[in-house]
């Protein structure tokens, strides 16, 4: 099975959710991706369908928009 | 480990993510409730801090709220 991918940007409700879907996932079961740091991934991100963060974009390719941190557009800034 | 919990109202939203989750997370791991058709565990889900469905109540008591099928008001109705 390929690996979700979870993207936030380090705002504590990312963090919070990113610790429980670490938890319940497996921490080998998901890729990690810090899209205020790693800025060059935001663009993909958006392809994948994410509208805000954080959220989980399945390995099958849905996307889990987790609570909510901040959208995509203050992420770009 | 207890359980994780997801709550659910039977909208589409819900279904999917409820797959989603389901995948992710491993069937034995998480108890899947329909507030909708067990409407007598809708209070139960608002007293864990359940705002709206989909959402998952992880085994450490955080909730986390996934995409938006409907809000706890709707469907108590």
């Amino acid at each position: 099975m390929a690996k979700s991918v979870f993207y936030h940007a380090g705002c504590p409700v990312c963090l919070s959710a990113e610790h429980d879907i670490v938890n319940l996932v497996g921490a080998d079961q998901v890729e990690v991706v810090h899209i205020g740091q790693d800025r060059n991934r935001i663009e993909e991100a958006e392809k994948a369908g994410v509208k805000s963060v954080p959220a989980l974009v399945t390995h099958n390719g849905n996307v889990l928009h987790i609570n909510f941190g901040a959208s995509l557009a203050d992420v770009r800034g």
